[in-house]
């Protein structure tokens, strides 16, 4: 028998992430029939309304379609930084753990993290490591947050928060840049709109792959000025796509239909987690879960087991620390499936 | 109205690039019911199924998806580079003049050039340029060769030529990487086939778009430890694509059935090359038209003007030296349309 | 009247760190009469006999002269990793605060810091962060530990903690380097010899700067062939000096001469810790006081405050911390020095 | 015996290169007694002596004391470019042949190679290749100047080139920095002081060990905001040494008082290449022997075995092409010396 790894089941609840999101029916439809042209030259059709789209939601200038969000992630980082610099970001941000190192490889740039409770970074938090240009220590050129946080387990930050940042950024001519991998389901959660949630910051990336459904694609967007030159560093990545318009038909549909249904993944969430809570085994943090993302830790047991003997009756989740383990909900597993979930977990923990 | 640029339209022949290639109709059809998994996690099986059979094509262990050739070779020079060592190649290499200067930025490579006449490399002309790790001087770590060569006019290296690099090379446990965006191109118009005319090489680069008319994507091949590497490289460029299998569906019926008929394109190149050379205007080296690439001189008009005039009557070809500009014929522009681009070219002219 | 930085007067008393210290009357003379060559050309007979002389002194095959502590760290930072990858080390090492974002900006590699009591990392500490290579996350190529610890206050890592390090990461194929800018500080506050409390590393750097005296330089140790690859990497990083016998000179008295009177920087540390540690308005570790620095946090007053008062009186310290301070005892503040600069804090504070 | 490289011998008569020049006697009694100070504080007087002289010579408002010439060379390079652009320079340039491929592994940089007769660089040669920014393909950020070009040997760019391509770079806001080893040699060959004939380049690196005899140094001048920043590379690169007054002293004589004398070399290294030009195995441009180095071909005979036999003989020469040997006069290889190497040179040729 294939394992479940190299064949995946139809029958399988998989809550490892929202990354294994498929394209909907409407979304393979649309890559179809799209109208495209070469994408290098900005003659892609499709790609250019996504790229229009994406700025009129976000209240900016300018938008790139990009293959995913580290080359989102990548390309603002080489936009805001010189080799040698710092970027200041949370402890277990998504650039630092889950990137490559790319910041360093393709920048030159030094991530220095500060511990943030729950992962909501502040001003306060930030300031002590914020320095300016020496013979002495490498300079700050980038703050960067991440909203919602997916290592702490899809907690938001909050809007006055951001602005704190986004004020005190300002003064000393500090760009701000949001790792908004899933920007939609903060907006969602908090309940505003993405472009207030997002307006003081320098440039903005966020997926149209994981909750939203799209099979490949991200999104920077910004001023006209940083995405003209965001382009030549996607460029360089590998990123310039020819006929790229067969992915942005899909991502297009993610954009402006697949936000409305988040809350349903965020209500799976916290069932999810409610059930989870009950058990002697489980430690969890009820409070972090606010989004579409479950951590939880385990008191005795070896999360390798317990993965095991979870997918052995049919439900996948995924190791994040050395004790926890993460359930991330989303559109392939419905409401239905995650009560199914919720019985096996009770069962098996 | 709208210039030509921004809205491309379908009286239009369009000789600037293959890369402008659009998926057929069984492409398309193949993307809407491609088989999807996330392909972060292994689990694409479109993706899955394409790997194998282009490792399978070219004779070797492995294969990997990646969106662009320019990802595919900046893959593979950090494969065979470490900081402050030197790539070998031709002067007018693509990695050089069009891949942004990522050997330098990305892997921290100098790139050294070997200028060869009509861009055909040999051992006699390599040899020179060869240097081992002294505290002197940066040490050779990667000969590179372009197969066809694009700025070169399309020409293509012969096989007597590449085995003798190949054997010196090893020789020297110097790795030897192929940009073979076009390298069926090459296998056809020297009648040999992929496998044999790459067989000496570490690793291949090639493209489904381009001439083989996939909208998305090119392949690295080579032994599996290279592509279990290389695989921690795409991922670092941001080219882990999630639900791949949507182009990986259109790229199968690239590598299966498009190759064969890259003959029509170097029949039509010909055609319209063998028109311009009559011209007093024009200076043209017939011996490198040998695939889908013409490229010639202007004795005393300016590109600029020729293209714009070009434009006007319904014929798109690119400037690509102060002097010169280039035509690519492709799938797109059949027999037909070529003989009217030759017309409007001989009366322009 | 002209400030004391620009010009120091030798009334001063100078606690600002070791790294001030003059060479001695000894090493005027022996710069002077000292046989030089193009040490490019490995010809220079006196850098030669120290190289020769720090392998003896720390049982290695080889060793390399550098200008700089930084310069020796770096060169073997980019010995032992490769772009993407990471280096462990502790929250404050000199790497990731004072050595200019370098890891990133010339090896393209990432800090991952571990937080450690006093500085003091165990393998225990360490372990969760060690990653093996994947497509998901940057692998760990370097553990780093510094000894003794700066920005720790002086802190020794005891040699039971060093072997277990060395133990677990020799398992593993993980390379060790020592940041020994302070080494002979440790070893004699540990009253063990360097060769027995270095024995474990890969690499050593020390330097022969600060307590012991040198006016410029520091050293790499390790084996033949990383240092071989090391003078490649000195080379390129500007190292590459010609007559460095003048230099080398002065170096060979500091390595054969000096560390036998670091005990007195460390008596007049102590003499001056306790002074200070009586004062209400200070917050000092006494047990962090091993060597020759002192690092205590002001528990209401400004540094920046307290800092110009003491050097109104003739003593200089220097910030380190948004509150903490921090002393640094040397050859050229002897023991009534220090005890005038003891009652001289005692009164301001 | 040892060999000749390893216990370099007084009676030897040493071409290979000026930096081999040792300190003069003049230049040790000052190391000797130079007032020193932490120059990584600002406070080593002797460095901040010598970095306002070198300002003062070349006019202009600042200098920067680094421990090479490709330190110097590199820091420059750091300034002027973003990673990913392009540093246009002659092909035969030694920050391309002898700086370990820095401009890539430090910066990012990649160096486009133009190819000029003697190595005279021109506007007309360098303007086809200079790039503004485009997605397509790398822009030129820097264009950079050897002046005098050693491996054109020797050969002075005169001041009607170097005016026309300021002129032309300063219109594309293009910063021009000048490689100046040996500018010193250029100015007294030219007949035109320094700073006139490095007036248009934004930055000028020189050095002040090889024909100028310090055993250890160069300076880079330029505009105080372009030194500021170059101190922050300096430091990154491991140039922040810290009593490097030893240094800078003899430095300061070296600048003073060595140019003065360069005619002396030029002359032995003109009659030396007069005595070579009549030997029938030799070819020799005479036209480029316009300093201190003498570079020609040998038509038949080995570089080594002509190397090998000449070393028997008690002179030194080096290598520095595939048939193409070079000789270098200096301070301590006097005219005396220098006919009995021409004596010898052709008895043996």
């Amino acid at each position: 028998m294939p394992s479940i790894a190299s064949s995946p089941d139809h029958t399988v609840i998989d809550l490892r992430s929202d990354t294994l999101t498929k394209p909907t029916t409407e979304m393979r439809a649309a890559m179809a029939s799209a109208e495209v042209g070469d994408d290098v030259y900005g003659e892609d059709p499709t790609v250019n309304l996504l790229e229009a789209r994406a700025a009129e939601v976000f209240g900016r200038e300018a938008g790139l379609f990009v293959p995913t969000g580290t080359m989102g992630n990548q390309v603002a980082i080489r936009l805001h930084t010189r080799p040698g610099q710092e970027i200041l970001c949370e402890s277990r941000a998504h650039i630092l753990d889950w990137e490559m190192g790319m910041a360093a490889a393709f920048s030159g740039a030094q991530i220095r993290t500060v511990v943030a409770p729950r992962g909501i970074l502040s001003w306060e938090l930030l300031a002590p490591f914020v320095y300016t240009r020496s013979t002495f220590r490498s300079a700050t050129a980038l703050i960067e947050i991440e909203n919602t946080h997916n290592m702490a387990g899809g907690v938001c930050t909050p809007l006055p928060e951001l602005e704190e940042i986004w004020h005190e950024a300002k003064k000393r001519n500090l760009p701000v840049h949001l790792d908004g991998a899933r920007v939609f389901n903060a907006a969602t959660a908090l309940n505003v709109d993405v472009k207030t949630l997002t307006r003081g910051f320098d440039t903005v990336m966020f997926c149209l792959s994981k909750g939203l459904c799209a099979p490949v694609g991200s999104m920077l967007v910004g001023s006209r000025d940083a995405i003209d030159e965001a382009r030549v560093y996607r460029k360089a990545l590998g990123g310039g796509m020819r006929q790229a318009g067969i992915l942005a038909a899909a991502g297009l549909i993610a954009l402006n239909k697949m936000p409305a249904r988040l809350h349903e993944d965020h209500a799976n969430a916290r069932m999810l987690a409610s059930a989870i809570a009950q058990l002697p085994e489980v430690e969890i943090d009820l409070e972090s879960v606010q989004t579409n993302i479950v951590i939880f830790e385990l008191k005795t047991r070896k999360p390798v087991e317990v993965i095991a003997s979870l997918k052995a009756k049919g439900v996948l989740i995924s190791q994040v620390g050395p004790r926890a383990v993460r359930l991330v909900t989303h559109h392939d597993v419905d409401h239905v499936a995650c009560e199914q979930a919720a019985r096996v977990l009770v069962e098996t923990l």
